[in-house]
């Protein structure tokens, strides 16, 4: 019965993975985007597993916070949060990048991304010691499966001549029938029945006509559109007044919790966020103010698996709902987003995933949709296991790499095919 | 490492524990007080315990739920709160007797507290079979010890002739020096440096000079006064004016949000408060309205240590404080309280605790406070042991009673002192 908890070893494998051409407000995805594995290894030889993000500037937290945790008990996840890791201001400027597809960039948060995946790998970790699923560490799950939506992108067919990458089968989606097509292959594959639109890239009418093509091929089902703040307040309410017969919800469709505040004074369409409320602190303004209706939750944003348990709490205390973000992630994170949310009361709308566009991963065996949702396993820690050839080659592929990828920078990806792009101002329209 | 985390059997045992003559707005303890003792048994033959109010509504709905819970596994505590288990309306109106204490009393309440005996249960069942102690199922402590507060009481020396109960040697305290000299007392039994008067007793002057003369005895200690909202809006300000320089915090001056949030606009002493806000569905109008800057977490009200832990998080994002409310216990809710407390990373405020009035304890070992602190145990689960022969004589007790103890009724205790008594009416001054 007696086990040795203590961390004898933390080991950090940033890697790059393939990302198809997804288009946003920002640019276009990069063919590679830098990710960070993160094993944590117990006294026991015990090994449990983390994943987030993998530019440099977390990557260095990491390695600051990884010094710390050798003799770090798996069980006290608590401590986690308590550590005393200084974090560079440096590259963490207000929303620039690709950051500002995740609201308000700030030191806390970079930390915050950087502990959850030290959370979730002690949470596998400690589950695998102790033989229980991290549902169980987490107080059980409610649900065994959890639904996930089809995540839409507008894209190219393939990345730009000359960026690289890999190819895949998917084809162009630039209008509203490339969006459906996207959408018929989505429940085809992963047997999907709802619907998030990545808006923002087009002028609103086009998007408009893509939702509404959506909502005539697949009547009464949820669809969302998410243009991260590209609109103002005016355009923000015309397309929900449009839109107000079909949309679940509109996401961020304006920057900030004023804005979203003014957004939905006009409009009985709820707004969704996971831009003006990404933190605990700025939780306050944004539901005094009616700002938002629902949530999402991030894992990596809010700091770790109990961390989103106690913000769905939160939100049900103030009668706003509780969806789930996703960027662009692979299977450690999408078994912890399922496993969390299996957990959570409130749960009542799909959760966003972008694991269909990850063509790689770093698992033995890849976690699968069935009828667009993901099982709960029962299975010790997150019931996954690391494919240790795989993350070796995607680890070559960092190491080989001569920089350029290592940032995630949607707008330089976009340079390469329009060389004069700029992430436009906000409001774009 | 597989073991049977299924509950084989559950077993429910309702006990009379003496208390003090503690006076409070709605009269006196009783010469004995009812408690519930659950025991939780998984297949394995590991038994967890927990405590909760014993009157006969708590345990009417213990039955039920306990029926429920055979074969339910220890480790799923997020469904003890989804458990659909009818809770008669009967003797659940507002503000009814000892009820009265505790704010609002209806269905949703009752259960929770329940549910919170079951889950402490569940969680001493799970630490024993997994070889952790609660907090290390909490996400782990944040400190090694837990500060609790002297909670005086205005008392009379025993119970009126003819009552029962138990003697101790604590003596009166009905003025302000009997208040000194009942702290005093607390100081040399159990080191504590903070003090709590449970007011609403005597006139404000009274109290004011009760709090006054402890400020004498203890300068630059912390001091609360808790009139269970016994006060007008007008007497709540005046009080804090005058206690501006020495209290902490002033508990509960006024009944309801409304007449806080009026009197929080008055005075800058924060406001504490375990009636206005004492379920999730309560905190949004508090909160907005300013109306508390501290909220006294009690597990047993919230239903449970995660929700103390979701209460925890809640507060902080607002940045609302948090203490811990105590009602009679025994100690293994001091242990279990002792174990949330270590887990929470804003408690900057003593914890509340009852537990050095209680003579009696179900446990082989009573919690000691060794300078008013409470170490926090490494053991498994609670890390304290049932004794049986004592749990078999306070059942005894129990049984032996004809009924007119086995509710909770401090005016009717107070009616044997003075026959004409009623609770006053709200304010009272």
């Amino acid at each position: 019965m007696t086990r040795d908890l203590a961390l004898a070893e933390v080991r950090l494998t940033p890697i790059l993975v393939a990302d198809p051409p997804l288009l946003n407000t920002q640019g276009v995805h990069q063919p590679y985007t830098p990710r960070l594995i993160v094993e944590v290894v117990t006294a026991d030889g015990i090994t449990g597993l983390g994943e987030t993000y993998g530019d440099t500037r977390y990557l260095e937290v990491a390695r600051r916070l990884a010094d710390r945790l050798v003799g770090h008990r798996v069980s006290d996840l608590n401590a986690l949060h308590a550590l005393d890791v200084p974090v560079a201001a440096d590259g963490v400027a207000d929303g620039v990048g690709a950051g500002g597809l995740r609201g308000v960039q700030n030191a806390g948060k970079l930390l915050l991304s950087v502990v959850s995946a030290f959370e979730v790998a002690c949470l596998d970790a400690l589950g695998k010691a102790l033989g229980l699923p991290v549902h169980a560490l987490l107080g059980g799950k409610l649900r065994d499966s959890v639904e996930y939506s089809a995540y839409l992108f507008y894209r190219w067919a393939a990345h730009p001549e000359g960026a690289g990458g890999e190819r895949d089968d998917w084809g162009a989606a630039l209008d509203p029938a490339g969006v459906v097509a996207q959408a018929r292959a989505f429940v085809a594959r992963h047997g999907f029945t709802s619907f998030k639109l990545k808006g923002g890239v087009f002028p609103p009418d086009e998007e408009i006509a893509a939702v509404r093509a959506l909502a005539e091929a697949f009547p009464g089902r949820p669809l969302r559109l998410d243009p991260n703040g590209a609109w103002s307040v005016a355009t923000s309410a015309r397309v929900a007044r449009e839109l107000a017969d079909v949309l679940e919800y509109l996401e961020d469709p304006a920057l900030g919790t004023p804005a979203m505040a003014e957004v939905a004074a006009r409009t009985g369409v709820p707004l969704a966020t996971n831009m003006c409320v990404t933190t605990f602190a700025e939780i306050e303004e944004a539901f005094t103010r009616g700002a938002v209706q629902v949530v999402l939750c991030d894992h990596h944003y809010w700091g770790g698996l109990r961390n989103t348990q106690h913000l769905a709490a939160l939100c049900a205390a103030f009668g706003v709902g509780v969806s789930m973000h996703s960027n662009t992630h692979l299977g450690i994170s999408l078994a912890a987003m399922t496993q969390v949310a299996s957990t959570l009361p409130g749960l009542h709308h799909a959760c966003d995933t972008h694991y269909p566009w990850q063509s790689e991963d770093v698992l033995t065996e890849r976690l699968v949709f069935d009828g667009g949702r993901v099982a709960v396993g029962d299975a010790p820690g997150l019931g996954v296991a690391l494919d240790r050839d795989e993350l070796a080659r995607l680890h070559r592929r960092w190491l080989d790499d001569d920089g350029a990828l290592r940032e995630r920078d949607d707008a330089a990806a976009m340079r390469v095919a329009e060389p004069g792009w700029a992430v436009p101002a906000t409001p774009r329209w």
